[in-house]
């Protein structure tokens, strides 16, 4: 009547013991996770703390907390493949409806900073909701406090579209209609995490995006402790290209633009591979120019979604991944 | 890093393979519950469900459920005794502090409304919160909608002493006043909960109280389905006298007048015990021959928590409790 909840089971392939740390936020790293888990048992997620918005916005408003919700979506792509790991991964996800009071809101997100309230250890709460989804991996925060996201916006007035405004808050950047021209932190100089950092030190290779670029994937660059050990890593680096990389935050965008601006945000770090999907690479050899500017080589794969535009196929990204890693 | 949870250790004390039905609702129930897991590893807990005030109130309207509060609080009575079980009773137990949205709401409460929208079963529910804590038992609702508490009561309005109206809702029931005359339920005859009704047909005792006589303990009788099975059952029946007879909803009440009013209340139940904390017998031969009226053998036993008047002891309640089964 009342089992303990089961082991989890092997991995579902022969298993790499290649540590991978996964760096982003969003369903973007979603995808990454949910690729990463066929691919190693020792996955870590370090995510972006900076959002505003949505169910995380009104809790990290409320309690002084860290948003929780990426960190939630992170741990649920890492539940274990069984009907205990399911459903308490659809627990997590399930959002209230309705009008009232809790609408919005994302169980998970709940559960997490009530854990985190009780046990007063951001980290120690993330291992606690890991144990109960048998997460294969630990998800830990970019940085130990919350951040705000400050762009340059070129246009994100309509009415002046050549006049460039400072935007706070990551909800407020990401959904501008404007040309996002630089980015940065606030505080400059956050808390660092500590097991982030460490697990950047340890790892095999670490992974950057894919994921909204200037709300998920570059944050991380822009906290100095973070930067400092994913330069400093002996680990293989790769940057998941987005797919579409010329819509949302980054409008107008090629992909080339894209390493332009990871470099401009990180001038020290540079990169092993760059993996994009055909779709994104129009022309071959200036994004291989551009990568090996950065020191990576080139890597077409096809990623995407066959019925799903715009999002990563995760046993596709698992390919692609495999054969890098391999 | 990612252990899966503990497998429940075995009972703690040399195992009664007894199955045990108790019945009631609020931090009554969890003494009683508390106490039994000490007795048995067959703990079916049967709760009521009409609470309208709090969080589960809040939570019953605007999602139309079973208020949540007294599931979750029996749920975390039976919770496993190791760090996983007593980490998820708190993270449960954990009620949002503030002045927002979430002020007041007990976290487990939001979850099991959660995983009643997830997986549309209400028991099947408790039993995944209950495998989550790795309880000792089963946790149940006394019927399969919510009820509404309908009382007569005495001087309600201060102002009227002698007036008799009737007062709708376990909250407004609960902190009137007045005296109450009589209780019912609404609807009256609600949907059975078939697990209920089947654990009370195969136990070898049911037990009802101690808690709030009108609001926990009564509306189980009320319950047409409920009431017969407990008529029928061939278990023994004890009643767990509460302490403060005299308080509360049954403010000027006897120890007398609480067997009174349950046989008003349950014609055709016969009990084979009430068991009493010395406290509240100041007369002894007229409890007894009050319980012989009902069938019952009246057991005398301190079972009051030394430093916390009327609130019951688990250990000694305990131990009651097993003198009276052996």
């Amino acid at each position: 009547m009342t089992p303990p909840p089961p082991p989890p089971p092997g991995p579902l392939v022969p298993a790499h013991h290649r540590s991978i740390v996964a760096l982003g936020g969003g369903h973007g790293l979603s995808a990454a996770l949910t690729a990463l888990r066929l691919l190693t048992d020792s996955v870590t997620a370090v995510v972006t703390v900076a959002d505003d918005g949505g169910s995380s916005g009104r809790l990290r408003e409320e309690f002084d907390v860290l948003p929780p919700g990426d960190l939630r979506m992170a741990l649920s792509a890492l539940c274990d493949d069984s009907d205990w790991g399911h459903t308490w991964r659809d627990v997590l996800q399930h959002r209230f409806s309705g009008a009232g009071d809790l609408a919005g809101h994302a169980l998970g997100n709940l559960m997490i900073v009530s854990i985190w309230e009780l046990l007063g250890d951001t980290v120690q709460g993330l291992d606690l909701v890991g144990r109960l989804l048998g997460a294969r991996g630990r998800v830990l925060p970019m940085a130990g406090e919350p951040l705000q996201i400050v762009a340059e916006i070129r246009g994100h007035d309509p009415d002046r579209p050549d006049e460039t405004v400072e935007v706070r808050g990551q909800h407020r950047v990401a959904s501008s209609p404007g040309i996002v021209s630089s980015i940065g932190i606030l505080p400059t100089c956050p808390t660092p995490c500590r097991e982030a950092i460490e697990a950047v030190g340890r790892a095999d290779w670490v992974m950057l995006g894919p994921g909204s670029w200037f709300t998920s994937v570059m944050p991380h660059l822009l906290v100095p402790d973070l930067a400092d050990a994913l330069v400093a890593t002996p680990a293989r680096r790769l940057l998941n290209l987005n797919l579409e990389v010329h819509k949302g935050e980054t409008r107008d965008f090629r992909a080339e633009d894209h390493l332009a601006s990871f470099a401009s945000n990180a001038p020290d770090l540079r990169l092993d591979y760059v993996l994009a999907d055909p779709s994104v690479v129009p022309d071959v050899p200036a994004l291989r120019a551009a990568a090996a500017d950065l020191g990576a080589e080139l890597v077409v794969a096809p990623v995407e979604a066959r019925r799903q535009p715009g999002v990563h196929d995760p046993l596709r990204l698992a390919a692609a991944l495999r054969d890098i890693i391999a």
